[in-house]
């Protein structure tokens, strides 16, 4: 089986190419190829008997898929994207990377006819916004507040139209705000949900923009993996007549999370926390609902994290918490 | 005010361009010019005081919207489009016309600085489809079943976060099955629907492919023209944080437009029709939502019709009833 990963060299790709080579195989079938595409080359790891090739392209230029595509990949894993506050800072480049660049992989499958070859895309949460219900589910209409939620449901809808024509086999999963990402603080507006407990945890101080009655849905880095590689083998026909869905991640508050932040980094962690309101920050992550019932996902059997407390500890055990 | 109407050659774009020369102003300020495009330019009404200019344009050409954007016009309706049958047979000409020339459109008012243009855009009940709630509402989903109706619901996106983002003041209007069209019977799958009460009460024959209890959403030719006009008068907040709704039609059964037909008709308009099922017509029309709770349309102004034989009333009044 031959898997092509895009936006290899971001956070999720990373961790995605080292799941899929421990695996040694996807839907059963042995991982015998692997590409990885990101704006500079992703790193080939070494030794693990499996053909990787690393590819830096810009997928907003002409014929940026050919090659890739010619080469018939059997499972995509769609990535790469740039962040909701980027899109938000440049609607140009949003539209080039999120959603023209999607459309122009969607054009390459069908041009060569990869009818079969399954397309994972991430989506995000930030495809809901402004007043909702108190509790989404799988009908809820997607009202994004922001540009790059607009251009993910676009995404959607396209994946969406071409898989029911039959041009590619498409998957949408609508991905919770991740928590904890490892690493550094980024531009994205939700980079304080992680920075909250990872800097306290490992030793530094970190700033909360928004109140702490805020919720969030949030999922592990480690759960998200592993739903897209569920994403790749669940039958089609399961995902009845549309191809997207939400999944399950639980619903928590900045007080909860800073809660348990005490209970495993104690008050000397809590303490290095410092609340400094920021308006922009909480008007963006406020739009985006904390509340759903995943019954799709569930269905479809996408397994979500147990509790916060799980997730914090997961973090700890993780060699690659440091970043 | 100069007003803009794409799509002028169209059934609805001829209705529109007499309504507002009837009318004579739009949201208080007087007509001044009318800007008419179709692919073959639109026939220009004499002897009304308004300067209008008709232009043969193709929508998906590079430029295409140079001239007429460049004249800025106050207000755009936005009514050109592929119908679903065409753009399910074409996708690439779908995309062409559907999507992507009001991607064009929209950038064209951004690069102009068109942002209190008023863009009206009118989307359609195709951008609901497979398994739907008994009655839908304002917060359903989208999940189109047809590309058509994908292409109406990416624009429908768009024009959303151009409108939030300033860029242009953007309003989209979902259309109901239009009951009675003037003219002759065409490829539609809901062209039934009108040739039903149209073709008896002209004294001719039709033939109704789909069972009497099939229920549709419609709304006349004469409130959808209200409607349109309506919706460059609505203020924009008013729209709160999603530019688009679904339009105030009625549910009416088959049975009750036979019922109606006899009785504005006669028994011998009843005896007009032939009942010939056709399984594919049905299975179509039998995806379209039929049921609405159109509170946000309501709440804004919108009107509907009051009930199905005033419908047939005003097409029995309309001296275009022959096509």
């Amino acid at each position: 089986m031959h898997v092509l990963i895009t936006g290899a060299a971001g956070f999720l790709g990373q961790r995605l190419t080292h799941a899929l080579l421990a695996s040694g195989d996807l839907d059963g079938r042995s991982l015998s190829r692997l590409t990885l595409v990101d704006q500079t080359a992703p790193e080939v790891p070494s030794g693990t008997g499996v053909e990787i090739r690393a590819r830096a392209q810009d997928i907003t230029a002409p014929g940026a898929w050919d090659t890739v595509l010619d080469e018939r990949p059997d499972v995509i894993f769609h990535l790469a994207a740039v962040v909701s506050s980027a899109a938000e800072a440049n609607l140009d480049l949003g539209m080039a990377v999120n959603f023209e660049a999607t459309r122009t992989l969607l054009d390459g499958c069908r041009a060569r006819k990869l009818s079969s070859t399954r397309l994972i895309m991430a989506s995000s949460v930030a495809v809901y916004g402004g007043q909702l219900p108190d509790t989404l589910d799988d009908m809820t209409a997607l009202t994004p507040q922001s540009s790059y939620g607009t251009q993910k449901a676009m995404c959607e809808l396209l994946i969406n139209d071409y898989s029911r024509r039959g041009l590619v086999d498409g998957r949408v999963l609508r991905l919770p705000t991740i928590v904890v990402r490892p690493g550094r603080p980024n531009a994205a507006a939700s980079s304080f949900a992680s920075s909250i407990l990872r800097e306290p945890l490992n030793g530094e101080a970190a700033v909360c923009p928004v109140p702490t009655d805020l919720e969030l849905f949030v999922m592990s880095p480690g759960r998200v993996i592993e739903a897209l590689m569920h994403g790749a083998t669940v039958p089609a026909d399961a995902f009845g007549d549309y191809r997207g869905l939400m999944l399950p991640g639980i619903t928590v508050s900045v007080a909860e999370m800073l809660d348990t932040l005490r209970e495993l980094g104690g008050e000397e962690a809590l303490a290095r926390v410092r609340h400094e309101p920021d308006a922009r920050i909480e008007a963006i992550v406020a739009s985006w609902p904390a509340r759903f019932a995943t019954r799709k996902a569930e269905r479809l059997g996408f397994m979500g994290d147990q509790n916060l407390r799980e997730i914090v500890e997961a973090f700890l055990a993780d060699p690659a918490r440091h970043g």
